[in-house]
């Protein structure tokens, strides 16, 4: 069974009831999520065997995380622990012309106060096909960018492909800042994904004849996007997802794969949203279980777009989709009858 | 006042909360539901008196659930008690692209082991006009089969009207045991009831010119296929149910009626789906107050289709919409304004 | 700081969860809420103090109702205590073809029982530029009535602006005796609020071209209907809110502020519904904010409808919507992206 | 089987979760009780056929509370149904030294506005054994005294056995008019129930020798107050349950039978309490049923005591402890070893 | 790190909210037990490696309850998918005089039709140095009582320790069977683990001198009952928990370890139980822990009652108390200080 | 009416539901609590009005925070908005042998980064009679033990009260660093209150003869105790708490207060806890109130003592006991008798 391994930060994860505002009645639903190990818990989910890797501090929530990722069945065998806290985030679910709403806590946690030479990368990647990171961790803290390039390193020189979610937050780091250290990551990608927005954002490179505000989407505008950063950073492969904003119940959802110089897009679906968070995680690692799994790009895409789809509905950060729910998305059904 | 009985079984129902996944949290909203007693519920909900007979344990979830169908209001009276267990089955909520997900756990019931001659039928269809049973309960045992024909050849020879939901589930048996089964209990049958679908899966009788999966539904297909099954058993009447699946959360929903040589179609329902489990026998409950109620074709279709768009609306197995509320909703009145 | 008093009534409002009916399981939410409350609570929201005058039982029931008012910065200072029992109201949510469902059990009330001379309106309208009814209040009681009249001609004689939402409701009383009260209450009123359907049945002046039943609604009719208000009660300004009943779970929802002798409409927003009480009345604080805010006839209209469709994507009565995330809206950005 | 008629209200019972205070997070847990309901339900459990008369109103509520009796067993041909509301208790659960606290909102109820003749007693009555009411019906309005005195006229005359639990609620009479009809009603018991002190709040008639503030109980005290009050009032029976009040948490519990001259004491119970509420009524209920199941005083004392015992375990206002429960916890077996 | 395997059933528990009775309201809490699952969690907890082998459905529950063993840090590699059911217990938590009651729903099972020859305990084992079981497993089916033999006879052959905990289930087989069956495991069992009632249920050898009902359990009567199970079967170790059923809410609570000769009793701890389920298995994985970690008999006992007194105050059947807080509570500080 | 001012941090505080440990099942209640914020309610409750100074972040959770303590009745107009986060605590409920336990984050809070001059001082206690802080305050940061010196002095300076409970977290600071802090402190003290332990964890100042660890406290030694300080510091008066903690479910409960050179004793609850977290700030908050109003040494530690008690039946931080509920206990009604 192929193996991937991600790092990031694992949050805990704080959300109302149902539709309701931050504390407007006194409950929390707690789970747990983070870019890189929602990709590892839907790689486990997708049948591919993933590890992830982090650092969570000694204490109670810190053994519940761990705790999660196990019956996830990720691998934790690279998780440290120490530090003060796990960082913490608010999710407040939108509808209609209601934006969901999100406030991070997650400064000086175990992960944003890691320090360079605390992974064993060698050890970590042995056995690995792949490699991913996101945006979010460099952001993090300059010991976490300095770990992501160690990490990327080490992929890149034991043959591990390597990819990366742009991911861009712009409450974790300036665009300046931004740009400077996602250019010194990019030499070791194989495989960039990103959505819409975060191209331009991070490399000031532009979807042109799109306007994402209004959800107009331009085919060839995002190949030209994807050739154009193929070809500045070398890159394998270029994915983007496609969301067209609607309201904050109802989107439309797709995603493009380039590849040897060719854009592939797969069907739009239309999505009737129950938690967006983790969607273009779960698009990540559609396409890496595609790939590992050898699709070709238009199978690939395919597979990611139906992945990421089927996130929309399901609660929480993590995609719990199955591999035989996605192919069966992905080979067309849609239509919801019950399945008994 | 009218007075139905049903036979079949009847389940604990667990629920995880919202959208969740089965044990995505360590929950379950528990309930009770079964195609017959959703029908026997229904049906007093309508203003019908009701029956209901069944095998439940001598436990205290068989007490719980002699205690709910009282609640509803269903005469239980022809319940015996016996056996180790209840089935239980688990129902997972889909949206958009995820369809809902059922589980069953119902080998081993008390009904499932019930024995023929366990019960009186005579007495127990005693002042009935109507009697109801769907192809479950056959599927469930042997015994149940021989039940079930022991009940409607009594109603039969009773001369209390008898209507069979076709329900074809393939878990519980094979094509072929249910097409033998089926055709051995269709000459007691005056009403059939049927979805789209079990027709071809129980007779091999199919709806020319429309194709299920792809929502795509002839009204003409649909009047070929009623009349070929009533010229074939001899039923006074077919109904059919008819959805469109545009996904887990919208379906198009309507109904056909064919009585006399004549087909009437519904009004068709653009429903959006708090819980479709029930929606078929919501529909037959419709129907059979409808009938009983003097109705005539257009009128008891018009009556069924609101009865289950209603249904669509409502959580659990059981149609807890009122009868001022159908007739309303079958006047026209589907704007959802507010009553106060 | 502009400073509003509103006065009426503040319920304990007992909800099923989910789209549950009524007591289906056995659990309530409980909140509270009431016309002239829910405006007082947006109009915080949106950055104006607001007072609220009310008169509450003595028992913990009052005292959550007190705290609840506090929670939300309202100022409780015209909160007079005594009477037996609070009004409760049980609200049950609809869906799609299945309308919400309210039951009222507000007779005998602390308010309700209120006398002239409770309050003293000289004192709660010191310092305060507008003073907000509505149509419910009256209705309750001779006594609150009588209240009413003291409280707008105390505010017409201070110079305070007067609105009145005329909110009618057929069981509190009869449309002649809604006429009758209403008549003589209009005088001191300056902006009229008002849904499609209330003026019709409190003075007889209907929407001309207009079918509000089918969701059919005219322009040219709304302004018409407007302008003969205003010029039979000599109104300042008339708000309508303009509700397309698509079903329960979706609504067409603008509004169209007429002032001048010329009609303003706001666009058009498609909402799904989390929750519609309140709707009307966060149009009024909308409104109401707006003007103290200096804003013209047209900006005004697209901020209460901004405001409005906000609320009903917000769980209870009150309009927790900020008034960052209106001027979001009434700017242009319905597309639900996450804020982070 | 022995069947029992019971009347009085049934309320709404609305409880915060666990230990919290009234509206200190916004959640009701909704059930139902009120004196001579719980009697009802714990007849039926006890394996008595019982019934229960009182008047409900037609909407959503009553149709709950209706349910909720079928659903308990309870035999619901004698509820009439009208009245504007039902009655409803919040109900906040101490512990220690904090009391639990009940807020009554019961006035205008439909039973309260019940009148002379809305009830066929003597229809009612056919086939009973034994009639029950407590102090707290009459207390509710004169129409409902005029009612006791009614039924309890029928009863007599019809040899059904009658039986009255004296109930004292200061909040709902003055002690006058409480002697006043409840010396009028005592002609037509046979069998009188009331705790420690309620004899000396209703008749002046008080135990020589108790402090019940102390918890200091005296048997002599207690066997001459019984005495007296049946010398009196010419009672077959008196019975009276013995509450030691430790603390909110923990109390000592026994009853007291005085039949044929003689008083009969059962053994004392360390009851760590789950819920208090109902626990006289399930005391007056296992009367009931020892005496009509041919115990003789000793036993029935026992068996009594021990009902209402189980009942401190149990949430909600209902006894759900089973005969076989109760006969084995009478027979000596509290210590609570796992039932498998 | 010692490493333990047991093996046995899993069961998805579910248990009524609070004090509840079964069904009383409509929920469950979801969890999952089954004495050898508990004794791997909780040797886990106290810092052993463990592995539980069982047999588990192909569907979303027995996804879960592989999930839910990950999470608790158990090595899964020995559960086996098949069959087409999980075994269920409905658990109701008693109060005061009413006893904790459970209902078993487990025939079926995947263990319980596993058969000889489904687990490679040779495999199994390698690496262990203790092998668990309890009477539970072999009494599920003869398939399960020759799986048993099959792997305690390979423990014995790999010199890996066995201990057997009695636990007696009278309704899974009778006294008889259980004799027969467990008189055939006993010679490769070295520490034999019992409560008080089981050795004479099943060998019919009593403790003298106490009387189980009454709660009075005489120290030398313990130890003449392990001397003589000890002559009887060869066993190095026989330890006994020792209950003082007060009542269903407190329970004395202590242990006893008979080892070369001589009885070790733990002090006793007045135990007020949150949750009494797992009591005894969280005593055999206190004791296994304590000898692999090379406590004497004296500190083996105090650590096994300590870790067993603090189970009882845990919600479900797993212990979650950790090394540290067992330590503690053995060490002498019961006081309950907040520990912060 | 009185008025006081307290000053320090407000706490997000998530608890996992019942007896559960934390993250055992993913929910939390959350609710807000924290030393000073905790009196300030507490004083509330008891008819004083409160001020609450405090500095919270511009955020939902910030602005949840505000609305908790209006809510509460709370004057928050002392309450400043910035830095980044609330501190949280996460707090576990103990029972019998395992103590309640409680993890912090709360470093990096908005309040921690305080600093000097942040407050206006002489404004804040303009009309207060009472200034209280707690050893928690100076602990957090040097900042914030600046802030305390600042309003100390103000207070002195204007004449107003100055209590402080020594209230010592070993988490938060060193002893040495404590002891340094405090002493600056002291002077400007007039009521010290500390429990049995804190004035030797901070001062080295012992109650002799006394063993908190077994519960064995000595009045002589707690009088000898408070005569030394009061010598020492030169307090006024100085109030200590005495908890027997004989389980994390049962302490005995009571308080001393030395004033004029005599020691008062209250008398000892026996409390069975519901929550024991704010037991000591219920505490200074009766013991507040007793003096703002007047009550003697004796009249006061029995009012002081009697809320705290009540205190532990109470669910959170705050002390939500009235005033007329602490004088009916600290007039001898303990009895737990239900309030109708």
């Amino acid at each position: 069974m192929a193996r991937v391994l991600t790092f990031g930060e694992l949050m805990l994860r704080l959300s109302p009831p149902g539709y309701e505002r931050i504390l407007q009645s006194p409950r929390f639903e707690a789970s747990f999520g983070g870019g890189e190990a929602n990709v590892a818990v839907s790689l486990v989910k997708l049948g591919v065997s993933a590890a992830f890797a982090t650092r969570l501090p000694e204490n109670a929530l810190g053994d519940a995380a761990m705790g999660e990722l196990a019956r996830q069945g990720v691998d934790t065998s690279w998780v440290i622990r120490g530090g003060e806290r796990m960082g913490i985030y608010y999710c407040e679910r939108g509808a209609a012309q209601r934006a969901s709403k999100v406030i991070y806590d997650r400064k000086h946690s175990g992960i944003a106060e890691a320090k360079p030479g605390d992974f064993d990368w060698d050890a970590a990647l042995a056995g690995c096909e792949w490699f991913h990171f996101t945006g979010i961790t460099p952001a993090l803290s300059e010991g976490d960018a300095a770990l992501c390039l160690e990490a990327a390193r080490t992929a890149k020189a034991k043959k591990v492909r390597v990819s990366c979610d742009l991911n861009y937050r712009k409450n974790l780091w300036s665009a300046e800042r931004a740009a400077s250290v996602m250019r010194g990551l990019m030499p070791y990608v194989d495989v960039l994904l990103a959505n819409e927005e975060d191209p331009e954002k991070v490399f000031g490179i532009k979807a042109e004849g799109s306007d994402v505000g209004s959800g107009e989407l331009s085919r060839e505008g995002y190949e030209k996007l994807a050739r154009r950063l193929a070809e500045e950073f070398g890159f394998k492969a270029v994915a983007i997802t496609l969301r067209k904003s609607v309201s904050a119940s109802d989107n439309g959802w797709s995603g493009m794969l380039y590849e040897d110089g060719q854009a592939h897009f797969s069907r739009e679906y239309d999505i009737h949203i129950v938690d967006r968070v983790g969607g273009g995680d779960s698009f990540a690692a559609g396409l890496i279980a595609a790939k590992l799994g050898g699709k070709d790009a238009a199978g690939a895409i395919e597979f990611a777009a139906a992945a990421s789809a089927l996130k929309h509905s399901i609660e929480g950060d993590f995609n719990l989709a199955t591999l035989k729910e996605v192919e069966a998305l992905a080979a067309g059904d849609g239509s919801g009858r019950v399945s008994r």
